[in-house]
């Protein structure tokens, strides 16, 4: 039997719903089957999730400096630093960002060193991470800039068996068309094709979305999809990929839904991100695709408004714990 | 007891599953108890429908020039030319479209000289009624100018309870940002809270979307939500209108669909479209907004891969029927 993989956890910003629901898929007996657990939180954090959850785990603790044991059915909890200040449950603050910012350098550490196969964080919060002194645009290029990273990264964003990705993401909607080219239509295609592979899907069938209403409807409503995607899935066919389209943006995901395509490729931001919100948001998993380990968390957020009642649902992040052990164990 | 209002029913595309869609609306006896209902149809299109529906309507035969008359609790079927060709299920034709195009302009002159007080379509074939003829962009074009309306007239899509709209519709997405403007914003947000006003609700509580990612993300991903919707919305609240905005594109239709709005004012076509086809293609209506009585059809169309079968779902039709009974009624 191959080893287990190991999976590093982190309980994401401590101010919202993240140290209860880390606490929650912990607890499971199944989760801690499937992979050996490193929990990677301060003591106070743990306990506070703890308590929300109303649930005890079971680790093995072990301090900074300290080799790391693991052993079978039990958490190894890695203990970091407390808070550098009060945590008020719901409020943004440096202390919050501080913590999950280190959790995640701490892990991408581990991974890079080849300590841990994967990655599962419970939902962060991206103001208290930039008041901690987090520089990048976002998580995802943070752990890149730590990996040492330097090709193309994206996003993919998962419910239930479908993947998404898309050609352009946080850019304005007038500076779209002009991003759409064979060359990045091509990328975006290829880069969810090659993690669907990892993932276990041997010739994944990509839908490529319009950029038009109707997909242009015969160049009527513009000529992207004409001069621009499909040529692009004409390239990516003859390269061996099951990419098609361009497909009508506002049918593509039905079909989808019903199982006709295991990804869409979209555009841009919103035509694919109203459609998976719709889909599942409460189970949909965001990916990060292009770093050398799995980095997998809920597509929903550190939910400030519940945080501390204990009714955050665990759905997406079980599902993105999941989908990490299968990459990982690849 | 205020009279029962008149509705005209047409057929829609005698190639599609038109027919014994009408003619399974016509046959439950609620709808003839809510309206006093005027088939407009060929013989053969009624006869084709009924045998596909497997239903025999209870109908007073009248023909052209005849005046129309009307008994509580049967149809009254208004006998149309039958088609200039041999019509073939499932495909294209001249003499389909002709069929759906006179029905379309039989109805709209009734409606007009004040015989009917609304008109409830089956599923037309855009295609179809091109080879038939119509010049216009589509059919609410058509029936604007026979009915000779000048002023803005739009399409709203409803599903269950909640309408959308939208600043602009068949356009290159390269064109929406630049017409979106604090004209158009508030020319959409008038006319479906006066749609809304009409059908029973008296203050519609409209979500005005945005238009970048993250509805720009206070400036950093375009500046439109900024420089243009958001006095658009502060000028429509001086009015008086309960409109709000605008909110994030990826998340709006998730609080509306819990009921946190009566309206979406989307920026673009996709924008409502991607999400009202995923909340509920099947139960969809389009009412044609802006003429003097409601029109209303089913949101799916003409579906010629299913025609004939007798299994195409009538939710959409009927709410498209129910609704402008109410509007009719007001």
């Amino acid at each position: 039997m191959a080893p287990q993989p190991r999976l590093a956890v982190l309980l994401g910003d401590p101010a919202g719903v993240g140290p209860e629901m880390g606490v929650k898929l912990l607890a499971r007996e199944a989760n801690s089957a499937a992979a050996d657990l490193l929990l990677i939180a301060p003591d106070s954090v743990l306990a506070a999730g703890e308590r929300i959850a109303a649930t005890k785990l079971d680790t093995i603790r072990v301090t900074a400096g300290e080799p790391l044991r693991f052993t079978p059915g039990r958490i190894t909890h890695l203990v970091q630093d407390e808070p550098a200040g009060v945590l008020v449950l719901g409020e943004c603050s440096e202390a919050a960002g501080g913590v999950a910012l280190r959790g995640l350098r701490t892990a991408t550490e581990l991974a890079r060193d080849g300590h841990v196969q994967g990655i599962v964080f419970a939902p962060l919060n991206k103001h208290s991470l930039r008041m901690a002194g987090m520089q990048e645009e976002d998580e995802l290029r943070y752990m890149q800039a730590l990996f040492g990273v330097d090709s193309f990264t994206c996003e993919f964003n998962i419910t239930d068996r479908l993947w998404t990705s898309r050609v352009t993401s946080h850019v304005p909607l007038r500076e779209v068309a002009d991003l759409i080219t064979q060359e990045s239509v091509g990328a975006a295609v290829h880069i969810i094709d090659a993690a669907l592979r990892r993932s276990g899907i041997a010739r994944p069938r990509i839908a490529v979305s319009g950029l038009n209403p109707h997909a242009g409807d015969s160049g009527s409503i513009g000529r992207e999809e004409i001069d621009v995607i499909a040529p692009a899935v004409e390239r990516l066919r003859r390269d061996g990929l099951d990419a098609t389209g361009p497909w009508s943006p506002d049918t593509v995901f039905i079909a989808a839904r019903r199982g006709d395509f295991d990804a869409v490729v979209s555009m841009y931001h919103d035509q694919g991100q109203i459609a998976m919100k719709l889909m599942g948001f409460e189970r949909g998993v965001t990916l990060h695709g292009g770093l050398p380990v799995p980095v997998a968390t809920s597509a929903s957020g550190s939910a400030f408004d519940i945080a501390g009642k204990g009714v955050a649902r665990i759905e997406g992040l079980q599902h993105a714990f999941d989908l990490a052990v299968r990459i990982a164990s690849s």
